[in-house]
């Protein structure tokens, strides 16, 4: 169980999400109210791209839980990003090591995912059978978060995301019923190549962790005219998360149940998400 | 706020209380129940003695949460003991690093302590000032606990520990009404010198911290013949713990608002704690 | 580059090894002279045996340099092991993380690696997919040195050790030739079952890496009768290592270029290291 | 023993400096040729300034190595500033904990050193109560350093710095003098406001650790045309390093013993050094 934030929109800094708010991300790490644990300490991390760069983005990602981490304070006030991923994690019996925290990063490439594999020791051969070979050696952690992220890298995703999130997803349900594994797949996960932000909210039982969007600014702007943090933002801002950051009525819808969205310029989408055969 | 256990008694490996009751201290790591705070993420130790020996126990401690330590999993099914303390700690605000976690060692002698020192920054250089300057290079972290521990050595803890940690609440309380800080002390501590153990149990306002002691070991293997765990454990086997482990009814005791025991061969003893000007 | 230590005969207490020489183990972590890197500062291990117990073994292993590692230089001085395995680790690329340590461990063998599978980024899917399915999510860290481990385990290491390894060897010379890796494998390795340690030192280019064995305890005594070390120590007592700790003149032999040695109760062998097919 | 570096000019990338050079501050980390000590493994930090901004600069300190600092990499690659200072540590016998990591900052001022206070235990109480008591929570750390930083600070760096380190060195060899320790002091100093630099080379027993600063930019330009790096760079730009980075020929001039330098807009200051008392 872990708990992340995806934004996208006008350039801020990174603290005024990941601390400033009444119940932010790191305060979440410590404090989580609709995971299936509270506490979110076996690591954390951060991936931000720079504006106007479609490069590399940098990524802080530490094994200490995040509420005591010094450092990532000092990184979270001096960065600046309009488009960044940040995780929490509480391993699912993986170890605390750098290696298996969120974000992980292809090329130009972010990942994030709440959930799990059920059984995955049982399962993990047989999904790494399917990773493409020449991306095997960027498999550096031994989760399952990663694994899946090569999945989807392999089938696509930098081309068509969704259909290869939806055969990633239908992959680890064939395996896992070969291997006799009920509803083997949980997940809420984000992926970016910096420009665009996927999310998707899905598991096989039907019952999948929470996950929420920002409402329109402009909305909210209207409902809260004192706020001052919404005066700087833009109408394409928009905030994805595990929970609900702060106390603003009106500010977050739930993404239903088995669904996928795209943030992006223009009109952003939601739609419905199904796992299919690779 | 921490939690913390001192056990003295049958030599026992430190996993059977580290890990395996229902309620052990390692998830009390995660889930404290009786706290101030339900995590107690910010590093953790343990100090144990070895057999027939009063020399300088052996430490463990680190800075990541118990409850993913993989190496205190490892020590603590290794290593057997007829006395020793463990503790989890969450910060009160000074830094999660090695040198501030419990227990503390001077020689022969270990300290653990739940509680704080109200606005310990206020007060810090008048506490140092009073520890002996033979003693001064000693102290290598920043916590109020350490000081405490560093003042009572200073105050005699190695000849007469209930006057040396009196006079340390003394002093603490005199200070804190120099400084205008009320309330300033609350406490629950263990310390040992590898022989004894002495817990204290005190709050400037009254209201201190839980603290409870097992009750006898034979009544309580009349009440529960099934135990296989209490069988080989002897008539002086005791320990004194911030909350209850396990699910043994009839097997804790409170230890009362304002005092201190005294864990030693023979009859304990239960008395009342009044700090004295030092 | 790496350095290791295997000690076998009467037990010590592990500084005794760790600490006391005048370039011991931790001072190599610092300072080795032989070796291609002077500086093994990307973690460490230790992995004992309890005396009269062939259970599993008791790891610590920590990711950041030996040398300043306080908790080691505890559980050194308070552990005593008729056999026992320690390494000090410099990375060829894989990241510092606690699963990438040695000993590795699977039931009651433990494993040091030092050396490197050349281009293994490029060897390694096609190494890993020889493991053994069943044991496949045993391995949780992502080094060479792992995977030859479980290499060996899966071509009978518990069986037959020298066969294992030398298949193992074998494997990865092929698997190399295929990819077109000259020269693929450099590596002494220690192994143990808790009994008797075996001892290898190969490379495909017939250049290895300096391994040394102890001599006879009793000529040595007769050689340095004022050593008080060597006093206590049985006929059996051996050491293994990366480079000879101490200064004692005649203490130390080479193993010879493409050879394993066993230590075990009665006469212990020496005898020539061939790959074979697996 | 350690090695820093201090930049101040055109806003470039962190890694242009701890990276990319022949003879990096990283690699220096691992491979230092001027130090007492070959291996600076115990931690290191970067201090950074925001471009057209005085405020509180940002830190990032480890307590790893930095040669195996994944974020650092991360950090230097994704960061540029027009004035910043980057420490790698070897410790003197203080605890490896982010509190001993340079650069310590107070308000708008960060501090790195390479050296030490000989016999520290003996004179650190002393030292401390030195400290203006405003200033003593500050201190969270257990080093001469950051000690020798907040007496600077007492002794008014923030008006008259250089002044304030002639005071701060007169204190240490008078406390030296009263315990009976020779040649108290050993010290290279940078230390910045976010506009200025100064640096201090001084030792007690006039033989200082190496310290060099670069010299004029044009001049360089002039001799290494063909080197890309440099024609970006301002006049104005400066560096001072306790070892030189890199292998341009002529690039490096060392600071004499005994004296100090500020760098800053307009003509730099090279000056005698002398200690007076406080």
């Amino acid at each position: 169980m872990c708990r992340w934030l995806a934004y996208s929109g006008t350039p801020i800094r990174l603290d005024e999400l990941l601390y400033r708010p009444r119940h932010s991300l790191i305060d979440q790490s410590l404090h989580a109210r609709l995971g299936v644990e509270t506490t979110n300490g076996d690591g954390f991390g951060v991936g931000w791209y720079v504006a106007d760069s479609m490069a590399e983005p940098a990524l802080y990602r530490g094994t200490g839980p995040a509420w005591s981490d010094a450092n990532l304070r000092e990184i979270a006030r001096s960065t600046t990003s309009p488009l960044f991923l940040a995780h929490v994690r509480a391993s699912t019996g993986t170890p605390v090591q750098q290696t298996n925290c969120h974000p992980f990063r292809f090329q130009n490439w972010l990942w994030v995912h709440n959930g799990s594999i059920r059984d995955f020791a049982l399962l993990k051969r047989d999904l790494v059978l399917a990773v493409d070979p020449e991306l095997y050696p960027a498999m550096t952690g031994s989760t399952d978060s990663e694994v899946m992220f090569h999945l989807a890298v392999t089938y696509g995703l930098r081309d068509r995301p969704i259909a290869a999130v939806q055969r990633t997803a239908g992959l680890i349900e064939s395996v896992g019923r070969a291997h006799g594994v009920p509803d083997p797949l949980q997940m809420t996960v984000a992926t970016t190549d910096g420009d665009r932000i996927w999310c998707f909210r899905y598991s096989s039982e039907g019952r999948s962790r929470s996950l929420f969007y920002s409402t329109g600014i402009s909305a909210l702007r209207t409902l809260h005219p004192d706020r001052e943090m919404l005066r700087g933002l833009s109408e394409e801002t928009r905030l994805v998360v595990s929970e609900p950051l702060g106390e603003l009525a009106g500010a977050w819808q739930p993404v239903p149940e088995s669904s996928y969205g795209v943030i992006q310029k223009g009109d952003d989408e939601l739609s419905r998400f199904e796992p299919s055969m690779p």
